[in-house]
């Protein structure tokens, strides 16, 4: 039975309330989350309830919006003041996806573009700002995955890492939406996910979205994908990412550049997901993105619970990685295949 | 501080029982389990209480011995019947490692050289059997860390994987011995310890080992070994083995042709270490390698506790993978270091 989910974020203007699916609960429980403050969305992302590089873009700018919509503002002045510490509480949520600064960067815009008019009516232009970005983003997921589905044959295997999923937009999610179009379209498929350490992203949410929707997917664990390619199961490595540079380079999940490796010597071709709001031209190369490292608790403590290695042992825990444009096959965005080199074509 | 660990597994003749660290309990509590019969050895080495493949061999070396020596056997006759019954028992325990059925070869010709004498002095000839073969192993494992030490220059940087340390021999382990005679010889080395998924024996075993030694280790999650390489951060990897085939191929803990490959493309040197008994003439090459697949919910239910994952999520958990000798910089045994290309010098 094919069941799919609800969407990932979803604002509740007439409440003033973000509605998130609390990815920190997954597999075992379904639960909504409803969140108020830019304060409370921040916290949201950093504890990973709502994650995913497009669906942290979109919960940034439904938090912008309801930054204006729920304080009591008697003037332009005082509204601008809030947007302005809003927009740096959201910004400060995580470093590394680029689509949280770009949807900001779009709400601020709208807001400046609205300035002098009345308060009231520079909320409902936020409001509308943020439906957009939301809906383009669903579109955006959509339209890569017919895209992307070109690149599958039926009855190949397709291996994913970290969750690129449904669950990483608002729908269809970027590296599986073609997995999602081939679904519906009836081309079969098996989909590898790597289980991806240390917080599982791949067993807990890309496992758990495909099983559900009915979709053929067998997890592992990340070491075991050099196995599974020379064992002749992979067709097409797919990925989603967190931040493009402007060479082409890509940032995303730890162990992508791994694979990308991997794929290179089986001659497997590697794809990357994404929408173009991930394309981010003011960083020239990979070099310069901004690596998150996250607690060492999470790999000395299994589920921040029992200790897994002797006290006090020293760790490494960066959240991303980067690729080297080299080893892209190709990137599909919601606008077409892009080959390599990735020059310009990026930006057209 | 440093702190040496006891040997791993210790034949106490006088009470007939194998004495060994139970390493399903590290890091937590050191504790060490007596075993009495093959049964409950092989229990015990299915159960990776014992694990690595010198002491796997070693352990049943002692297994074999205890056969003999713990039952009350009137004539030769039903000595050889429960001594074959021991061995296949003991070889049932684990698939992949050749030193298990070495050792076993071994302790069956020491028992078919004394068949004639009376069963009280063949229990003596299988008492000395098993106590050659752990002298030797200790001694093999020294002297691959004499040779292996001359690879590491001062400061450099060592990525290891699994658990080819102290816990998998006797003394020293063999991918770690030189680690431990650079430590001796005041060789100051950063190693870095995959975590290695599902059973996490880097994190438990290695991590915890080499901590206690007073040695660096950092831990790190087993995708994360790409972005370390590209940090300029590894001058070496070295993991342990399982089994060579004839032609140099490599069997060890799934993940390590993956780090190959890596090491490969950064440039960067892939050491294999393992005493000559890990070398199995009757295999031609990796492909005839049998690799044991152990239980999902290694993968899916996260330490047998909490499910990880959708319920009924398919799932591939192999426990070794091969890694192709041409990616394979040097051999190191106790007799030296080998090069490609890997032939008959396997076996001088």
């Amino acid at each position: 039975m094919s069941r799919l989910l609800p969407d990932t974020v979803r604002l509740d203007a007439e409440n003033g309330v973000l509605l998130a699916i609390d990815q920190s609960k997954l597999p075992n429980s379904l639960e909504l989350i409803a969140l108020k403050t830019p304060e409370e969305i921040r916290d949201a992302i950093r504890a990973l309830k709502i994650r995913g590089a497009p669906a942290i873009g979109v919960a940034a700018a439904m938090g912008y919006y309801l930054a204006a919509r729920n304080g009591a503002y008697p003037d332009t002045d005082s509204l601008t003041a809030a947007l302005k510490e809003a927009k740096a509480v959201l910004a400060s949520s995580r470093p590394t996806a680029v689509n949280l600064f770009w949807a900001l960067e779009r709400m601020d815009k709208a807001f400046h573009k609205h300035h002098a008019a009345p308060v009231g009516e520079i909320t409902e232009a936020l409001l509308a700002e943020a439906g957009a970005i939301r809906d383009e983003d669903i579109a955006a997921c959509r339209a890569i995955g017919e895209h992307g589905v070109k690149l599958l044959k039926d009855g190949c295997g397709v291996l994913t890492h970290c969750n690129a999923g449904w669950l990483a937009a608002v729908r269809y999610g970027t590296a599986l939406a073609p997995v999602y179009l081939a679904h519906e379209q009836g081309v079969r498929l098996k989909v590898f996910a790597g289980e991806t350490r240390p917080l599982l992203q791949g067993a807990r949410l890309t496992a758990f979205e495909l099983s559900r929707a009915g979709i053929d997917v067998t997890l592992i664990a990340d070491n075991m994908a050099s196995r599974v390619m020379r064992n002749g199961w992979v067709d097409a490595v797919i990925t989603g990412c967190d931040r493009v540079a402007a060479n082409g380079d890509v940032c995303n999940k730890v162990g992508t550049s791994g694979l990308a490796v991997l794929a290179a010597y089986y001659g497997i071709p590697f794809y990357v997901c994404a929408p173009v709001s991930t394309i981010d031209p003011k960083t020239p190369t990979g070099a310069g993105i901004p690596i998150e490292e996250r607690p060492g608790s999470e790999l000395t403590e299994l589920w921040y619970r029992e200790p897994m290695t002797a006290t006090n042992v020293r760790t490494y825990n960066p959240s991303f990685d980067v690729t080297p444009r080299a080893l892209i096959t190709a990137m599909v965005t919601e606008r077409g295949i892009l080959k390599p080199p990735f020059g310009m074509e990026l930006f057209l």
